[in-house]
């Protein structure tokens, strides 16, 4: 098999909902070679008037917290309950659980990862944020061309990859466990508003009461604190992933949210606005990469940045020297 | 008078804490002329070992909320009983309220403003936020070479503007109204997790109840939220800018923060990364800036960026062809 298809061939295959063309083109979009990004390109071009069409969800949450247990039990839940087809991808710069987590998630995520509608993707490994990000996105686009009407975009909710789900997805879903203790140390400050549903896992055990009492109390502080513009407000639900208890519950506020950003218009509005950031964020980090690239700079960068740190030389007068570079 | 100072005559007024000089200073920084630019760089740099030692507190809230009231009566405790020497700042991007309210402004700030160790500023007009919040940030740099112990930099908290003020002080102030009701609205979701205090003002003339529950509530809701990166819980309090009850207090939460942070290294680690967060801010501004006022990226952009909110055009590709002109 040659190790590269046309883009005819990739097209085909992907509007057909060939998975095996679908995980060659996404290998593609990941690839790093200035050929394949070319050769990329032109597929997505091709099958972009087929995206869109799917729901996409951000899943988060610390490690542990249990993501890929209440993906696999919600994921049943839509491919077997609701016959949809699912896609799941994820965002995972750090890397750092290549192999053994893989493997941790092929038995946390048994039944869904044999399933014939369902589709789960690691995160592409080893480059920058901006690049997992953007490949993740492109990933996304690819699988609704070949027809899955749910993604879910999973994260560890400790860096800055969240918000760059959140730039992707219809709705994010943060993920949290009963007793605000030490756990909660873990999730970023600033994830909390970001998230349109949290949801307490674990709710089972004997833990079901703590989790209840979180419930209420998440709910409240939330109610305190003022709406995107979506004017949604976001919601705390409990469940286990374990039992199955509560997991529909978390589906029929994603269609309670759904309705009400179809209603308002900001569904629509939202992904227009996502797809300005990206391009304009795609322009920035190329410029960033290009000017962190000369090799002028990158001589005189490290001394810089020590001189500014230590405030012996201003912010503005050393980038104005930078940039005379 | 000559409409410039030189370098050396702006940097002995400094040092010697003259307010004319300072005043002028605050001009040139300002400037959007390149000559005055190189002349503000070079007295920056001159100055600048002379900075960072005063204590830089930024405060936000919705226009009405009570800003410049509790600047006044703060401001009157930190001149008055404290005897430090006080200026205050304003980033205020839209600009809206030029006239009108620095009129408002030396109303309610009637005490202070007259103060001989009181120095106000209202913000420079008309340009864009990154400009404003340069400009302020420099005029922070030579308050502090003017001998200045405290700043305050007020923002109204609507908009993009108190993410770019929270990048430039110690400690970050969201004022509130009891009653979690409409006023609400107007406060950007987000700001909340990133003060440090939350205070609820206008506790006076039968409100004090109300604005004790409120402070319940809001102190319950934030123990909630996981802890920033300084380990500091935030605090909430009331007072009335009007009555002085309660004001303070704020200034030994101040106290309080201060001792936490500075005993924890996060004082000063923080000043470091702000410093560097501003170096790689203004290249990314000024890379930006010069690629997108380029005569033929000018010419495709509007379209472009509409065929990509339409989702005609992926955001990627839209970047690449933007990049290639
Ligand atoms: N009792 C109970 N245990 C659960 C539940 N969900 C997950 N767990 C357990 O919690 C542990 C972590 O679950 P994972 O699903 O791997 O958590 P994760 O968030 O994907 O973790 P990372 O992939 O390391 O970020 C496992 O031992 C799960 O069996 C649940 O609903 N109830
Ligand atoms: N009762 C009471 N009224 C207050 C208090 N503080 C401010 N006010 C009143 O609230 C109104 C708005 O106060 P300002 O201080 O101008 O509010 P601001 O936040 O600076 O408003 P903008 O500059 O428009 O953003 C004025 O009428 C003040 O007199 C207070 O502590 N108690
Ligand atoms: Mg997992
Ligand atoms: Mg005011």
């Amino acid at each position: 098999m040659a190790r590269r298809l046309t883009a005819e061939q990739y097209t085909k295959g992907l509007l057909a909902g060939d998975r095996l063309v679908l995980s060659r083109a996404i290998t593609l979009v990941e690839s790093t070679l200035a050929t394949d990004h070319a050769l990329a390109q032109q597929v997505l071009g091709a099958v972009l008037p087929r995206t869109g069409r799917s729901v996409r969800i951000g899943i988060t949450g610390v490690p542990g917290v249990g993501k890929s247990t209440f993906i696999e039990a919600l994921g049943m839940y839509v491919v077997e309950q609701l016959g949809l087809r699912l896609a799941v991808l994820a965002i995972d710069p750090t890397s750092q659980r290549s192999g053994g987590s893989i493997l941790g998630d092929k038995t946390r995520m048994q039944h869904l990862s044999a399933h014939a509608n369902a589709y789960i993707r690691p995160s592409p490994a080893g480059r920058s944020l901006g690049g997992v990000a953007r490949a993740t996105r492109e990933a996304l686009l690819l699988c609704e061309a070949a027809g899955y009407d749910v993604i879910f975009v999973e994260t560890v909710g400790v860096g800055q990859s969240e918000t760059a789900v959140h730039g992707m997805v219809d709705f994010f879903l943060l993920l949290m466990l009963a007793g605000a203790g030490d756990e909660l140390q873990g999730v970023k400050r600033g994830i909390m508003e970001m998230a349109d549903a949290v949801v307490i896992t674990k709710a089972d055990s004997g833990n079901e009461l703590a989790a209840k009492r979180a419930r209420r109390e998440y709910q409240g502080a939330l109610h305190l604190f003022p709406l995107g513009s979506s004017g949604w407000a976001p919601v705390v639900r409990t469940c286990s992933a374990l039992t199955g208890e509560g997991v529909p519950g978390v589906w029929e506020e994603l269609q309670r949210y759904l309705e009400h950003a179809r209603g308002n218009g900001y569904f629509e509005r939202r992904r227009q606005e996502q797809n300005l950031q990206w391009l304009h964020h795609s322009i920035r980090e190329a410029l960033e990469e290009r000017f962190y690239a000369r090799p002028a700079v990158q001589q005189q960068l490290g001394a810089i940045r020590e001189q500014v740190m230590r405030g012996e030389k201003s912010a503005f007068a050393a980038a104005d020297e930078l940039l005379d570079l």
